[in-house]
């Protein structure tokens, strides 16, 4: 496997190093605010930045999925690129939150953005794939012939 | 390694995006009875479905781990109609649970059996390839003498 | 792919059960201290217990990743030993937070250690590959000169 799947293993690492730099925030902030666990509610800085915590981790395995599924079917380089935008996204969203509410709506939107887009990806890759394989029918050869 | 995982990399991304859709459901359901983030009690309808989708959440990655050994140890064919009853029984269990606790009973067991069946054949799989390699014992060879 | 990631899906499938086994003792808890759900707090037996298994759910995604790029680019025989080793501590962490909130903090430094240990022998391992494929620079064979 080693070698023609590189380019989505280093950003795989990257956002899990970075998802457990998150746990650790929100550990910290935790004991800030003496918020002794297991309460999850007290004071309203720690419930902003557990809350972007969560949503982090209710979307890391959804970027994973697509990520790995975008990078076999389509094209490593430029998924490579979309989930290095997606990681930055996220440290965006999570720091904004961590300071007001009010700001994690548009980068929110963008990360959103960036996840559809690697899900459309993934999904035009399968579907050519599918076809080519049971179909007999290779979409990029086609269009080679325009 | 496209192409021979394809079966199993279709409904990956199924299921991906039956999670983000969730998600934005969750969130929907939020503003529509102004539960303001980071909050999350106070309108019981916002509390079942907020419930559900963490529940949904909590198995996603236990679902894909067993759902690709399977697909991979096991049969492929097999293993893709049972991961489109897992999605659809997600689809039912999410629904229940947002319109009444008690709905949510049956469907949750479904799922966990669609979940118990899918580690059962993962673990038949790898004992079995770990048999053939390690030990050069391979089981489907002695059952076809029979 | 079955056969030479053999190593790796294991100890992947073990840790998927022990999720569901981790998801189901907390339903079990709740009915025994009839914390119904949607609800997530009332009992500080079963506030422990849930916040154990939100950790480990939160935790889940990185080992697998840390897990399978650390067995790709480096050695699958350690690093099955080290998922086993995580495997037992998160059983540990657990069954240590469930009873009292003061036991888990050992345990979670342990954890957190071979998550980081996993981390670091993944980066190697990739930072190894990736010199060797695009800057033509083996770090394995220049030590074996020495």
């Amino acid at each position: 496997m080693a070698g023609n799947s590189i380019l989505l293993d280093a950003p795989s690492v990257l956002s899990a190093c970075q998802q457990s730099y998150f746990a650790l925030q929100v550990r910290k902030t935790r004991s800030k605010y003496k918020v002794t666990p297991p309460a999850v509610s007290g004071s309203p800085e720690f419930e902003r930045i557990f809350h972007a915590q969560t949503n982090c981790v209710e979307f890391y395995p959804i970027f994973m999925i697509t990520l790995w599924t975008a990078g076999w079917y389509f094209n490593q380089v430029f998924d490579t690129c979309l989930s290095l935008v997606y990681i930055y996204v996220c440290h965006q969203y999570f720091w904004g939150y961590s300071e007001a509410a009010k700001k994690r709506i548009t980068v929110f939107r963008l990360s959103l953005g960036v996840l559809a887009l690697l899900t459309v990806l993934s999904t035009v890759g399968i579907a050519n794939s599918f076809l080519d394989e049971y179909l007999d029918f290779n979409v990029a050869k086609k269009l080679r012939h325009f």
